[in-house]
Parts: C-alpha cells; sequence; structure tokens
C-alpha cells in the first residue's frame, strides 16, 4: 500500500502506548495497600477501567456537562472506595491515587520505536486522556510527542467523529494525510470514517490474561503491527 | 527568590524561542527572490510582521470572525505582494512561502537549553502561532515541547488573560505554578495579571540593529537572563 500522503500518526494511549492495567496493580500493590487501599488490585483495576466507557457515555449524552478525563475517573474511583468501605484516606492522598492515571508505564517497544516513527512523521497522542494527563504519563515514560492531542481540545470524546476532525484540523492536515494507531477497532474504524488510515497494534494483554477483545484487526484497517517496532519496519523507517 | 512553587514553563516562540526575521530574510533572499519575488527582504519581513498586531486586533475587536496566524499571515502576505505588484505566483507557492512562518529557526541556546530546562519543569509553548504552525517549527528546529499550547486553543490571542488562563487549566496547573518565559514585557505583564510568574530573556536584536523596543525588562519580572541557557542557570539546573 502507499503511505506517501501520510503526515501524522495519531496514537490512541490507554492500552496502545501504556499498560494501564500492569501500572495500576504494580502502584496499588506497591504503595496504596500500605496506605489502607487493601483491596484485591487486579479486580480494582479492572473495575476502575470499567467504570470509563460508560462515564464519557453519560458526559455524550448530556447527563454530565463536560468533565475531563481526570474529573471522571475521580468520580468512578470515590464510587470504588465506598463499595470497599475504605473512608480514611485524605483528599490529597485520594487525589494522588486518582492520579495513578498521569503516571501509566509504557510498553517496552514505545519509546525507541516512537523516536523512530518522528524521524519522518508527526507524531501525537489522540486520547481520552485529558491534556494534562498525557503530559504527565509522557515525560513519566521518558517520550515526546510533537503535539499531545486529548478529546479535551474538542471537547468530545472518541469514537465521536468530532474528536479526530479536531486532530487533523489543529495538525494543519487533511484527515486522508493521518494515520490512527490503536490496539482497538473501534477507535480504528470511527477514524476511518472520518478519512484516516489506520494501523493496528496488537496489545493482547492490555486487559490481562483473560482478554477477548480486539485481539484480530479488522479485515479493513490498513496495517497490522505487533508492535510500535514492527509498524515502523512495515512503513520503512530505519 | 523561591521558585519551588514553579511545575512549568510557557515560552513566547516569536522572537523568544526563533529569530522570524533573520529566519525569513535568510530564506527569502535565498529562494524566493529567484522565484519572482524580488524585494527587499529585511523590510518585507518588517512589514509582513507590522501587520501581525494590527490583524489580531481585528479578530480581538470581532471585525473578522475567528482566524488563525496562518490565515492573519496570509491576509498580510497578500497585501504585501499586491503593494509590491507580485502577480505570477502560483497559488501553492504562495501558500508555501506564507508557511515561512513554519520553518523559522531558534536562537543558538535554545536547542540545548530547553532540554536542561524539561530535566525539571514542563517545557510548552505559548505562542499566538497556531499548533500545526509550532508543530512543524519545533520539528524543523530540532526541539520538542512537552505540550504545544497556543492561542488557537483559547480562541483569543494574548495579551487576552484567556491564552494564559486555558494554559494552566491545560497542563493542570494554577497560575502561581507556571512561569512565563518572554523577551517582550507586554507579554510578561499581562501573565502576571494571571497570576504567573515571569522571566525575561533579553532579545535585542530580534527587530534587526534597530531595535527600540523591549531592551529594558519591566521592573517587576521575576528573572532576567540573556538567553536560555543563562536562563537555566539562574534556576540552578545543571
Amino acid at each position: 500500500m502507499d503511505f506517501s500522503h501520510i503526515r501524522a500518526m495519531t496514537f490512541d494511549v490507554f492500552g496502545t502506548v501504556v499498560d494501564w492495567r500492569g501500572s495500576i496493580i504494580s502502584e496499588g500493590e506497591n504503595v496504596w495497600t500500605a496506605k489502607g487501599v487493601n483491596v484485591d488490585w487486579p479486580q480494582f483495576a479492572d473495575s476502575w477501567r470499567g467504570g470509563y466507557g460508560p462515564s464519557m457515555n453519560r458526559v455524550r449524552t448530556g447527563e454530565l456537562p463536560w468533565m475531563n478525563i481526570d474529573a471522571l475517573h475521580r468520580l468512578i474511583l470515590d464510587d470504588l472506595l465506598e463499595q470497599h468501605q475504605i473512608a480514611g484516606l485524605a483528599e490529597s492522598d485520594r487525589d494522588h491515587l486518582n492520579k495513578v492515571w498521569h503516571r501509566l508505564n509504557p510498553w517496552p517497544d514505545v519509546t525507541s520505536a516512537l523516536a523512530r516513527l518522528r524521524k519522518r512523521y508527526i507524531v501525537a497522542s489522540l486520547s481520552n486522556g485529558n491534556v494534562a494527563l498525557l503530559v504527565n504519563m509522557a515525560r513519566h515514560g521518558g517520550y515526546c510527542w510533537d503535539c499531545v492531542l486529548s478529546a479535551e481540545l474538542a471537547g468530545h470524546y472518541k469514537p465521536d467523529p468530532e474528536v479526530y476532525q479536531t486532530a487533523a484540523s489543529l495538525l494543519g492536515l487533511r484527515p486522508h494525510e493521518v494515520m490512527m494507531v490503536a490496539a482497538h477497532n473501534g477507535d480504528l474504524m470511527a477514524s476511518k470514517q472520518v478519512g484516516f488510515s489506520t494501523a493496528f497494534v496488537h496489545r493482547p494483554r492490555e486487559f490481562g490474561p483473560n482478554q477477548t477483545t480486539d485481539l484480530v484487526p479488522d479485515a479493513s484497517v490498513d496495517i497490522v503491527a505487533k508492535d510500535f517496532n514492527d509498524l515502523a519496519d512495515r512503513l520503512g523507517i530505519p
């Protein structure tokens, strides 16, 4: 296939760039259990993430006004702590725990492969995570985006088309000049509807050992890669 | 002074980070004279820049709807080409000439000093330049922002307070946690009104050998530096 028209690559972040589940389990077990958040961390991480889609949908339908991901994550966290009857956590600790989502670790291929990709393409995040979260996460993980793009800048959550349209517009590009990279078919399909090219990257352990979703790319994706280095190889970047 | 509360540094770009005048003169004389734009390039650069403030004010007052800097630069360019009776330039050339503002070169201290500052602080642009312009310019100059912030994201031009407020908000910070860095007192004073700390950097040749503006920092600035490396020294960053 001919990708000579591509100028920028926009990356889904949660699960595609970073291992949210492993990072939360690790910080939870190493830091928060001792502070009184004595829970089954794999289950807690899954529940926290499980609230993500429904909470964004409450914004999408207008039930909630625009709230960024930090704020939505906090609503879900407050509920979970109550369900687990963890009442004694000070506000500053709750806030810091909520911002574990700013400290998620990249998959091992990411840092070197993003540097390769940046030699040829504008490399940007395109995440439902808010700008501050993405900035802090990139600094934590030791990689740099040419541009931090977020649902927050569009006032809409993926997979709403406005997110992809805003991304292309802010980069000064037409949709066909942008390639969306994600481990999730829904995200890629929505970007393709707006005119983006698509690259599926396998992240079969994003949801742990029992993952059932996004194990196989949709037939319509333009590139399939096993990680970001394989993606760079397939695009012919040294 | 105590700067321990600072988490992020936001940088004015035109003149503070990049030498717009020298870059435009250089590309003009080396590329565009041969293509028929046979003008006095120092004068042309000064005139083009001279239209910048007035054009943003036409947006501020509502005379023009929101237009980003690429669009405003183009209005000024079209006027200048007409004044100089240069009619034969194809649209693709006009567009490429207009985007010389995406190819401005950083002052010599910038690339190494931004890398030093990024070790301790979130380092972001905060420019009237639009996002695409800033992204392309950083790639051209070989430096990377933790976050590209622009008037375009606020729908207002500096020195409107909304620009600084939006910047702090997107970074998840309160204004007093942000330090504005600029070679221009007006920008620094406006950021201080919103609660930012301020750092004046001397760029006495920004407007060429006959510069009369911003040669001396306002008495209220918090740090004065002769360039970005001096700024890093004064903040105690190795």
